[in-house]
């Protein structure tokens, strides 16, 4: 049993939109990302998604009904087969807790699209 | 979709040792708890659990292993079946992910068993 310093956890990697696993547990995994900018459109066919912003903000969209602006320490789940996309004005960072198999562009193949978490630290 | 805040969250209540729930997805809860003191030894037997420190300090003891000091923004995936307690000296703040029939005393009846969280907000 390893813990995770999330500052440290965050601090091991640059990329944006691409999550690092932080821990996996029950088949879900808590995976962290670097966000910036507009994700694509998707939705997961099988996956609530949740989302818990660490710093920043993000903003996610639905293609029916309202925005959603989660500031730091406000969390969302998105249910399963909602359409939606993910856009931070500046830079933000953010936990998803999710099935551990979830792709992060769901239905959608795209140049963002990441198969694998690799692990933090 | 209703988005939890956190500090907000936190705010609404003033029990300890009785995890709220913020949020559910897939089968698991995202709990919070106020906890101060020493918990009850306990295991899941077929839960894998996180503890991720919101505030405070908390101090998981294992029967078998050293003890693993959480402090903010740190988190532990305790697995199924491993007999811990969670210890805090000081008042602190924690999320748990776990499936969402979780009992907190696990395996153990207790004064501090609670079976339904109650939802946050």
């Amino acid at each position: 049993m390893e813990k995770v310093n999330l500052d440290e956890a965050f601090g091991s990697f640059d990329e944006q939109w691409a999550p690092r696993l932080a821990a996996e547990l029950n088949g879900q995994a808590v995976k962290l990302a670097k966000v910036e900018g507009e994700f694509v459109w998707h939705h997961h066919e099988e996956a609530d998604e949740l989302f818990l912003v660490r710093s920043g903000e993000v903003r996610i969209e639905f293609e029916e009904g309202d925005d959603v602006l989660l500031r730091e320490g406000e969390l969302l789940v998105v249910p399963r087969g909602v359409e939606h996309r993910p856009v931070a004005e500046e830079a933000a960072e953010i936990l998803l807790f999710e099935p551990s198999e979830t792709r992060n562009t769901g239905n959608v193949e795209s140049e963002r699209t990441r198969t694998d978490a690799d692990r933090v630290g």
